[in-house]
């Protein structure tokens, strides 16, 4: 089974500017996290965009989901930043050209530069989520995948949690 | 759905002994890897004991088949020494009272105590196949889950392979 | 012989907040980063403030200057912001009240919390210096120490550099 | 001032094998913990050999002291493992040739690459140790600085203590 990592930033790759004390982005950590989980899989990674997901827009969705419905595989695990996955995740669902491909989404509470990070745990399960889940557009977060319109982050907590039935958008978007 | 993690050792939770230079085992990592990475699954962490896997006898492996016996849970994680790993897979899979039951055996080729681990991107990995594979007994490592008759770690490399079919027992324990 | 540490915040000790994204302060990690470097030194730590240097001002020097003249220590270490690093460091050298006493600054480029710091080494340096350097104020970076009017930090590298000679103020304020 | 750094292996230099589950030698991490560090010290790196301290005999020691003899720089630091860095501190004072040098000895209680190790900060205090205090032979370990004849490890505790006067050699290697 070949795998398609797509990478739009978030907080996953972004890194620490010594000389302006602000983060940022440049390269994508993808690959060397996956050399350190000894990763042995048929994978292409693609850097998309490299930008905090406050910044996604409709625009950013449209690129994804053409570069989805570009891609040869069926399994496809996507790197995005935690506030507007939710979102994203809706644009892949409402693609009708995606159909029949298992598409699961992650990123991380900090940076994975930083050394504490989640994102090697959240890549391991977003990479074995996506081998054997049917198709589907989902989130792996917090150990646990979601299908895109049960799940909410909740911003009290950094959270991921299950929502009854259907998207949540005023829960999610709202103040 | 409730997962166990059952702790038998293994590199995933050998430390330094900065007095004497020499690898050991004190507490299982579990619980911190779990910590850094977000986990908010419902968990039950068992040390069953804390060995070298190259220590695993048949009775280590007797006293893990029990203790999954009398577990409630149907998802159950091990973190297991990879050079025997194989071996404990097939002492589980030979279990009849354990029918039903998924099982994933995971393990690490750096201490997690050592900072560059495989440990965590692993532990992801291994949760993940747990929750969604049908019933057996499985190896979760390198991003890839084998089912425990088509698997044979490579000495070599240190990377789990499938096999073409059935145990490899001559290769897999062979000079 | 006794040392004192004063805390006052800086890159040293800034944290990644996984909910706004943002960079924080919330405690000091000298007594962590200590425990790591195995230190055995007759050590008190005090937490003057907990700031980015660029918010440093006149009071707060003033406040500095205080807590240093209270001090029963003859050896003493501040941590403290990079930026305006050279700054403190004049004002503790034109405090008559602290002649005698052998004062080195020192800071980070990089926050201790984000694993690739060059915090660790640059306290180890600061306290050696601190306990053989003949009374003055000094900066220790990049493994060396400058007297306090013979340094300045470079804007584009990063770097401190020695000055042929006296303050540089506007070598180190101007554009 | 010009610094030679002379590896010699010990703690400081450990890797983890992960096919063999053992530590062992491969190239010195000096360089690597130096750009961490941010060092801008004018440096020569040697490395002189890469083995376990406890291997280190006469013919070694002798090794040490003719390459510290043929060195240009009159600031020298040695990377050495802790059990025998006394033994060799011992040689390199006994070593006339060498008088007019200040020569400092480090080392770590954790391997470098284990992610939680004092060398970085042993490293910046050695280097800063050897620029400030007279020719002489001294180590550098937990923060402090000790003539080569006041010091001897406690292995009860892995500290370096300081010895009342002169070398101890039955309380160092005795049983």
């Amino acid at each position: 089974m070949r795998i398609r990592i797509f990478v739009t930033g978030g907080t996953f790759d972004k890194e620490y500017d010594e000389l302006t004390g602000k983060l940022f982005f440049r390269d994508t950590h993808v690959q060397e996290m996956l050399r350190l989980g000894r990763a042995r899989l048929e994978l292409t990674i693609d850097t998309v965009m490299m930008i905090d997901s406050l910044e996604m827009d409709d625009r950013g969705r449209a690129a994804i989901v053409e570069r989805c419905r570009e891609a040869p595989e069926r399994a496809i695990v996507i790197t995005h930043g935690t506030d507007t996955m939710v979102d994203t995740a809706r644009a892949l669902a409402g693609a009708a050209a995606l159909a029949g491909r298992t598409i699961v989404l992650t990123g991380a509470m900090v940076p994975y530069a930083f050394g504490s990070s989640d994102g090697l745990f959240n890549l391991g399960s977003a990479l074995s989520f996506v081998q054997v889940l049917p198709p589907g557009v989902y989130l792996a977060m917090n150990g646990r995948h979601f299908p895109w319109d049960q799940v909410r982050k909740n911003r009290e907590t950094g959270v991921f949690e299950a929502t009854a039935a259907g998207p949540q958008e005023g829960q999610e978007l709202g103040s």
